[in-house]
């Protein structure tokens, strides 16, 4: 017995080498389709620019350098969920990242050992102790360590109320340690607005959260370089940016049924889906089985609290052709099992017929995977599209 | 680009290399006490022995070869839920396996593979249309490739029902290519079961499901070697297996929240947790902010259902000490909120501190992780624990 971490026994992603088409990978396997994966991203780079902000993709979601290269070509600034993103997209020529989660001390040495290599990788806090240590390993390492304050914006996380009586003293003592990188705020709520209109009014009040607590620290005299905001519903409904520096977002790369639900995007916009094969029937209980269970598409249902539950996902042919009204409605852990809903009849698909199925959360299902099988939507339907590409995905912390 | 699968940037199990203790690897991080896992396994061990028929622990929840190990000290029968398990498992020495997953044509070549190897692996179908395909391979190849029908005894998932009229024509497709081995039900509505009788009850029907399908086979002159049944819950309330050979089951070795709820373990049985480290506090809202979210612990909240809902886990302290009342209620991708319930007091836990959550759902907790950090709880109660091995997982399909 070892104690130190060695690759598991096997890490296929569900593929056999150089698979030429959709129908070639042994199932389930993840699938991005890039012509709709660059769409999306030009989409929310016009509305950034024409709102003059910065667009900082929040890489999460995709865990992946090639498909943050869709952005410009070149390794841009990104926003990261983990010290592994952060170490994998320095490794890709990264060298502007914030980390979005509160920091805490055992993470420190990875941190400074970015630092040490050239990479700015913005930290986030939320508190005079983590401020304090912050700065206190700042001045021993004698580099700066650039940082955000954590703003609050809707109750949903972490983070300082705008006019929280702490925020000044955070943002002096980060100041004092050369530290002081600006404030950050994200509207987790806007995930369950209902409406556009609603939508708008959460990105108005992230704008204000953010540009208040700005304020506060400049009239503090506390200069702030960065006032980021962001969340994937709000960055597309802002109006109005005044004040702001970047926006962050990370699921409209891929956007999925939870982002369709609340009028973000379209069905026809979504480009993740997971390969699935037919593997059984029970006609008794109208159940078509595939071999796609939970473990290929995530236990997220986050659909369950929308207008329209879509259980575990919906179906696609090979092509991407959506089936009307078959729902993935149960997932044990390597089974699925699809249903007809609202009278539909349950289409014959004999055993081996390969399908897709788009899901609720992208960020959670593509977790589920090491990788993407990369189609082009671009070149025309065909029953099974050529793969163009394999992107492997970061993983663990 | 490239169409060939490779390994991801990083795959960091949120560890440095040997760490020593539970305080030194990055959180978070997943934990399995060894000396509960064993403790699990003999208790299963011990049932099977005295019901007289064979254990074939199912390795779909560890995925694991080192744990599997943990049964006899040498690689035995298995149950797996994907060929990248069986492969995994055959590298490790295992040479009788089970795939209990509907089979479909395009993944006959890596079975057949396997088979060429000298590993027996027994298949899983329901329908004339699989016998039929499977046959036509064996033949084709020249092997026999063992299999066995699925038998539907609750309504659950796959399988044929025990009285079905397709059973004894399939059976004879199979034992015609040399490819009958016998059946397999899985009592998937067990885990729903709310008393020890009913759980009594879902065993004997699971017996009598397998035991009457195995009984028309025979009748119809087809020979059946194996009459497998199995699940968890059934297996820890079985009372008389007669007439079956083979016992499968693959949580009990860790157990989880959902079996606790079920009254099938104790809490103090329960072998695998996740590490984390609390980032940030919410006074005003008594929420404690950790840096171990959805993506630490999967989306599963398999006690929802259950008399008493334990949100995304109950949590400890680092040496393993329940912490009473102290309760994960919510979870974004990198966070999660701790919460007290029934009046408690939130308990003081600075910036740093680290805690161990419980899960709802090993198979899907232990599923988002790269490994195991192994402690040994049988060395008494520590402030951290000493690591005592790394196991990595099987990943991929």
């Amino acid at each position: 017995m070892s104690t130190a971490p060695s690759p598991a026994p096997s890490s296929r992603a569900g593929s056999g080498p150089a698979a030429r088409t959709l129908a070639d990978a042994d199932t389930p396997f993840a699938v991005v389709d890039v012509h709709r994966a660059r769409r999306n991203i030009a989409r929310l780079r016009e509305r950034a620019d024409r709102l003059g902000v910065a667009l900082r993709p929040h890489v999460k979601t995709a865990k992946s350098p090639d498909a943050a290269l869709l952005h410009d070509g070149s390794p841009g600034p990104v926003t990261v969920s983990t010290l592994a993103e952060a170490e994998a997209f320095a490794d890709a020529g990264h060298s502007d990242l914030t980390y979005a989660v509160g920091i805490e001390p055992h993470k420190l040495p990875r941190v400074i050992a970015l630092a040490r290599r050239g990479v700015t990788l913005r930290l986030l806090l939320d508190s005079t102790e983590q401020a304090t240590f912050v700065a206190a390993a700042a001045r021993e390492a004698g580099i700066a360590l650039p940082t955000q304050i954590e703003i609050d914006c809707d109750g949903h996380r972490g983070g300082l109320e705008p006019d929280a009586s702490g925020l000044t003293g955070i943002g002096r003592i980060l100041h004092d340690a050369g530290c002081l990188d600006g404030v950050l705020t994200h509207a987790g709520e806007s995930y369950f607005c209902r409406t556009a209109e609603e939508q708008r009014e959460a990105a108005r009040n992230e704008r204000d959260a953010a540009v208040t607590a700005a304020g506060r620290l400049r009239a503090a005299g506390l200069p702030v370089a960065t006032v980021s905001v962001g969340s994937t519903p709000t960055a597309h409904a802002a109006d109005d940016l005044t004040g702001i520096t970047e926006l962050r977002a990370g699921n409209y790369v891929f956007f999925d049924l939870v982002m369709a639900g609340l009028g973000v995007c379209d069905l026809a916009d979504l480009a993740l889906s997971v390969v699935v094969t037919v593997i059984g029937h029970r006609p008794e209980y109208g159940w078509i089985v595939t071999d796609g269970g939970w473990m290929a598409m995530s236990r997220d249902r986050g659909t369950a609290v929308q207008a329209q539950d879509q259980g575990y996902g919906l179906v696609t042919d090979l092509s991407g052709a959506l089936i009307p009204d078959l729902v993935m409605t149960a997932a044990s852990q390597e089974h699925g099992t699809l249903t007809a809903r609202n009278g539909a009849v349950l289409p014959e698909l004999p055993i081996g017929t390969r399908l897709r199925v788009l899901p609720n959360h992208a960020c959670a299902t593509a977790a589920q995977h090491h990788g993407y099988h990369v189609i082009d939507g671009s070149r025309g339907t065909t029953a099974a599209p050529a793969v163009e590409a394999y992107w492997p995905r970061v993983t663990g912390w």
